[in-house]
Order: C-alpha cells, then sequence, then structure tokens
C-alpha cells in the first residue's frame, strides 16, 4: 500500500518554486467552494484587480490562467499569432528558444535575435529585425531570463515595438513581484507570468494581461485560437466584467485561495518595498560569493536580483555539491539550463525566500560544500560582508 | 485595502468541485519542496502506479496533467490528430460538443453522432458512423456526461473501434472512481479525467491515461504536436519511465501532493468499495427524490449514481431554489447545463461528497426550499424513504 506523502521543509533558494509563505499555505487548506459560488466570483475580481497592482496595468483583461507558466506563455502566443503571421523573437536562454517553438506551432514564421546566454538582448539588432520584417505583427522577449539571472531593457524594447506598430508579448515569469515591470508605461501587450517565482505563490498558475490593443487583435481574428482551453474569447466570458459568468472549465479553486492570499501580502508590503528587499539580499548575496571568491555569470548592469547565476569554480562538482546542500541543509539552488548546465549555480532570492536569514544560511553552507570539494576561502569571511552590508544599511 | 479571504463550509453537491476530504485539504498545505527534488520524483512516480490502479490500467504513459480537465481532453485530441485527420464524435450532451471544438482546432474533421441530452450514446449509430468513414482515425465518447447525468456503453464503443481499427478518445471526468471503469479490459486508448469530480481532490489537475497503441500513433506523428504544453512526447520526458527526468515545466507541486493523499484514500477504501458506496448512496437519494414526487431526467439503466439529474417540477424557480439552499443551508447543488438550463438540477454525490448525511442534507434542504415554493409534498417522506433504504441494507 502507498503511504501518504510528508515532504521534508526545504529552503528553496533555485529557480522556483519558491519558499511559500506559511499564510499561503493556510489560505490552500481552506474548504473548497463551487466555482460558480457568488463568493468565488467575488474572489476572482478581487484576484483581477490586485494582479493589474502587480502588473501595474489598468488593461481589464488580466487573470491568472488555471495552468503553469508555459501554459500562460502558449496563451499569448495562440491568442495573437495565426497561421502565416511573423513573430520577432528574442533569444538569450532557453525561454526564448520555447517562445520560438511556440511561434512555430502556431503556423507562425520564427525571426530570430540571438544574443549570448547571460546578455541581455541587444535592442539595436531588435530595431534591425523590425526595419528588416515588415511583416512582422508580434515581438516577443523574455523580460527576466530564469536559466541565466539576465534582466534586458524591457521599456527599450517596448518602446521599439511602438515605433514599428508590432505588438508586444513580454515573459515576466521571473520578474513580476521583484524588479521594476510596468505593464501600461512601457506599452507591453500581453504579458504572462508565473505562481512561483517572486509571488512565492505555490506553482500551478500563471497570471496574464492583454492591452486593449492585443484584445482587439484577438477579436478581429479571422480563424479560431487552436487550443479551446487557452481561447482568450472564451476564458473572457468566465472572468469577465459585468457580463454573467459563462462555464468554462472547472477553476483551480484553492490554487486561486493561494494566489489571493500571496497578492494580498504583496499589497501589504507594497510593490515598491518588494522591489527594494529584492535588491538589498541580492546585494548582500553577491558581496558574500564574491568573498568566497566566486565570481557571478551576469554583468552586474543585467543581473536579476531574484535570480543570481554563480559561475562554478574550476574542479568543483555541481551536482555533488547541489546534493550536500540538499542532504545537509535542506537547501535547494538551482544548475545550470541549457547551455550553461554545469557552469553555473542560479541562487534565488525570490518572494518569500528574499530574507536576510536566507542569504546568510545560503552563504554558510556553500562554504561548508565547497570546504568540502577542496575549494580554498577564508572561512566565515562570506557571511561577514553579507553581514556588513546588512549592517551599512541600518547604519545609514 | 484587500483582505484575506476565509470561504465558509459549503457542502459541494454539485456537478463538481464535490467535498474534499480534511485528508486532501491538510495534505495541500504541506511545505512545498522543488519539482526536481528527489523526493518529489519519489511522489511521481507513486501517482503514476495510483492513477494506473484507478485507470485499471497497466499503460506506461499515465500521469496528470498540470490543469484542469478540459486540457487533459484537449491533450488527447491535439496528440492524436494532425490536420486533415477525421474523428467520429459521439454528442449526448455539452462535452461531446467541446469535443468537436476540440477536433476542428485541430484542422481535422468531426463526424458527429447525435443523440438525445439525457439519452446515452446509441452504439448502433456508432456502428453505422464507423462503416460510413473508413477514413475516421479516432472515436471520441463521454464515458459519463457531466451536463446530463447520464452514462453510456463504453465498453461496447470501444469494442467497436477495435473492429475498425481506430483509436478511441475517451472522457472519463465524472466517471473515474464513481463507476466500473476498465481502460485496459475495454481497450481505451486516450482517457482522460479531473481531479475534483469522484476523486474529491481540489480543482485543476487532469489524470490522464495512453495506451501503447496511442504512443506509437503519437511517436509516428509526421507534424509536431500544435500546443507546446500538451505535447506528451514533451512531457513523457519529465514523467517518464527510467530515463532523467527533463524539465518541461514547472509541477503543481502541491495540487500533486493532494491528488497523491486522495489516490491514498481511493486505494485504502479499495475502487470496488467506492463504486458501491457511490451506487448506495445514489439509490437513498433517488428513493428520497421520488418519494418528494420529483422524477430523474435519465432512464435507471444510464443515470449516474455520482450526478443525478433530476426534472425541475413546473412552477417551481430553479434559481430561488439553488440560491436558498446556498443561503440557508451552505448546499450547492448544480444547474442544468446547455439544452437543460432551467430544466433540471444536477445533484453531486461525488467521492467524499457520497455520503450518507449529505443524501439525508440534501433532502431536508430540498424539501424546506420546495414548500417555499409552494410545491406540495408530504413532510419527511423523502427523508424516510431514503432512511428505509439504508435500513434495507443494513438488515439484509
Amino acid at each position: 500500500m502507498t503511504q501518504s506523502f510528508f515532504p521534508p521543509q526545504r529552503t528553496l533558494m533555485g529557480p522556483g518554486p519558491s519558499d511559500v509563505s506559511p499564510r499561503v499555505l493556510a489560505s490552500l487548506a481552506r474548504p473548497t467552494i463551487g466555482h460558480l459560488d457568488p463568493l468565488f466570483v467575488s474572489l476572482m475580481d478581487e484576484i483581477k484587480g490586485l494582479l493589474q497592482y502587480a502588473f501595474q496595468t489598468s488593461n481589464e483583461l488580466t487573470l491568472p490562467i488555471s495552468a503553469p507558466g508555459s501554459a500562460g506563455m502558449e496563451a499569448c502566443f495562440v491568442n495573437l499569432l495565426s497561421c502565416g503571421d511573423t513573430a520577432i523573437v528574442c533569444q538569450n536562454g532557453v525561454f526564448g528558444g520555447r517562445m520560438r517553438e511556440n511561434v512555430e506551432r502556431c503556423g507562425a514564421t520564427a525571426v530570430m535575435v540571438e544574443d549570448d546566454w547571460g546578455a541581455p538582448v541587444d535592442p539595436h539588432k531588435v530595431a534591425e529585425a523590425l526595419k528588416n520584417h515588415p511583416e512582422a505583427s508580434v515581438l516577443a522577449f523574455v523580460h527576466a531570463e530564469t536559466s541565466t539571472g539576465t534582466r534586458s531593457d524591457a521599456e527599450t524594447l517596448c518602446k521599439l515595438a511602438r515605433e514599428h506598430g508590432v505588438l508586444v508579448i513580454m515573459d515576466t515569469v521571473t520578474s513580476l513581484g521583484g524588479i521594476e515591470l510596468k505593464v501600461d508605461a512601457w506599452g507591453a501587450d500581453a504579458v504572462y507570468s508565473g505562481s512561483q517565482k517572486c509571488l512565492s505563490c505555490v506553482p500551478g498558475i500563471s497570471p496574464v494581461t492583454f492591452s486593449p490593443r492585443a484584445v482587439e487583435r484577438i477579436q478581429a481574428r479571422a480563424h479560431k485560437v487552436q487550443s479551446w482551453f487557452l481561447d482568450m474569447q472564451l476564458v473572457m466570458g468566465y472572468w469577465g466584467g459585468d457580463s454573467k459568468r459563462a462555464y468554462h472549465h472547472t477553476a483551480p479553486v484553492n490554487a486561486l485561495y493561494a494566489l489571493h492570499e500571496t497578492l494580498v501580502i504583496l499589497q501589504e508590503e507594497g510593490l515598491d518595498n518588494a522591489i527594494s528587499r529584492h535588491q538589498r539580499n541580492h546585494k548582500a548575496l553577491v558581496a558574500g560569493l564574491e568573498a568566497m571568491g566566486l565570481s557571478m555569470a551576469v554583468e552586474e548592469a543585467w543581473r536579476l536580483p531574484q535570480l543570481n547565476s554563480v559561475c562554478i569554480p574550476d574542479g568543483v562538482d555541481d551536482a555533488r555539491v547541489r546534493g550536500r546542500l540538499l542532504r545537509d541543509f535542506d537547501l535547494e539552488i538551482g544548475a545550470g539550463l541549457g547551455a550553461l548546465a554545469g557552469k553555473t549555480w542560479r541562487i534565488g532570492l525570490m518572494g518569500h525566500a528574499s530574507r536576510q536569514r536566507n542569504v546568510i544560511l545560503c552563504l554558510n553552507a556553500l562554504e561548508t560544500a565547497l570546504k568540502a570539494e577542496g575549494y580554498a576561502l577564508d572561512s566565515g569571511a562570506a557571511v561577514e560582508a553579507a553581514s556588513d552590508y546588512y549592517q551599512s544599511l541600518t547604519g545609514s
């Protein structure tokens, strides 16, 4: 007979899922109510308002897709593209490649703008591609590349798209709630995210928002969206404004309790405070890692505070170190992905996990694991450097 | 400021979600671990084994899709169909119509076999369609129509498909765990279900299973599956057997804790016992409803014990009665859907909700609400009839 499962208490400092607040876990376990219950419909309205705040948008079509971020990505592409369309897709990591897959599976053409993994998307190349491909109707890029820990200049990329009259699909899976993200001010059109990164909710839900321009394009489609489940015209019927809620699918009720609680916590802290907190803990972590003699994989200007890519030193076994952190410290950090597998670790400081105690835990644990690998370092220097940084903030 | 949400404790006797066991709710709130954590990978293996038991299959490709049943449906269609294919689709309610949408959005042709809403799929018509459409590669039907509460003869329909060499896509959203369902013995090829019906898990997850024949067809596809998120060749890489787990998407970790606990409970009770329990409570409910003078909407032989369609008597206001049950008794029952809107109620006795106390609660509440509508009935007769039925079982 299979027994009930009791997971250990990990500290999640990988690329997501991140640590979930006890408040959010408690909300998950509240009694399930029906997905058409009037009280649930009010909850949906509140979630919409809270997501508008998180995305900094007044887009009417703002809601959580009932599936992970990958489905949120697919929702943006299948709704905005039709067979025969062209999209300019920027790739500087794993997720740009996934965007290409999405474009091609719509029967559309992806014009790729490639940058090195760990570098930001180059706006000059994007401007060039927009000029050379007047047939393109969409520009797609990743704001915060989860595979490398790199931010791109979303504001400039959106501006370029506007100048050429193309719609912007923007991946904010790892940026939402962690760094500045202004959907309306920047003019992004179809934006998707995930629940399990800087929002620190449980994984499985993908917040999305569509601009009025995007909605207009969806409504003007000549052919039905190829996905029934992700057809925003149908989803709108259930999530939409004043009209009667039409049953589309059964919403993941308890997961939405958790998303709601997560967003209430974000609202309580304030978006700006959450962003400063991510920045502060990032700086402390970097101070510690550098004191250990490690080097960051991404140039300072483009580093994500919520996802820190560190180069694995020569002679250190990637998997053994991560295994030791998990076994001895119940601490999860992330491996490199794709081209960076075996070359970097990804240390997340996302949402509820972006805390001073986690920075110190991680530096201590990593020091122990690196020593076991025969890596030479000054004992305690990392924690001291991080602590000094925190101290300098209190002092000021 | 938006406040935390505290739902009331409803009794869920609609078409799903159904009441969730406190054990399952408690499992949801356990600490999140990473989706590539070795302990999570073991949990995935256990879920696979438990789902094989629930589906009565040894299919290797048996797993939960990280999204609601509608996405499970779409996973079956997009993987088995390509542009230009033909599928025979049986429709005797809402969900056959949704199947048609799925077929057409794959660029395939749906040959419809129509039956009355509330009647089962007619195998003679299906045999005729299979004979007349030798180009068809798939037969799709709903085992238990959630919109009407009707069972169809899945065994016979699968047999017909086998005889004509077409693959079977079967919707078991409402049947899994509630009535007999034998995927291997019947020879169904792509079968999807939902978490929130007779499994009584929280909504948002769709168990699916694919036969070796279906896997072969997927592997022989000339074109990529149109959905990246639902491409089983990619999903297999994460859920697949011995090979190294390749990251595809971030699994909904806590929802899978809940699914696991749900399936452990099913295994503890035993599938046959669960099925008998659904049957027993159904008979008691029907005895009570008939004693109240109400008539069932579906012929006895094809009634679903887990979802009881009752005709709304003349002069009784559908929405007012349901509103009263919710307000005064915290009891949710379902409205009719599609062609049956306003004509029937759907009373679910699914999974954890299929209990004697719920049968009695519902009969009492409905009696009160009907009296308030001026409907003439013998006070207490319904509960007495149901209690007599239960008594007759204990006596025997």
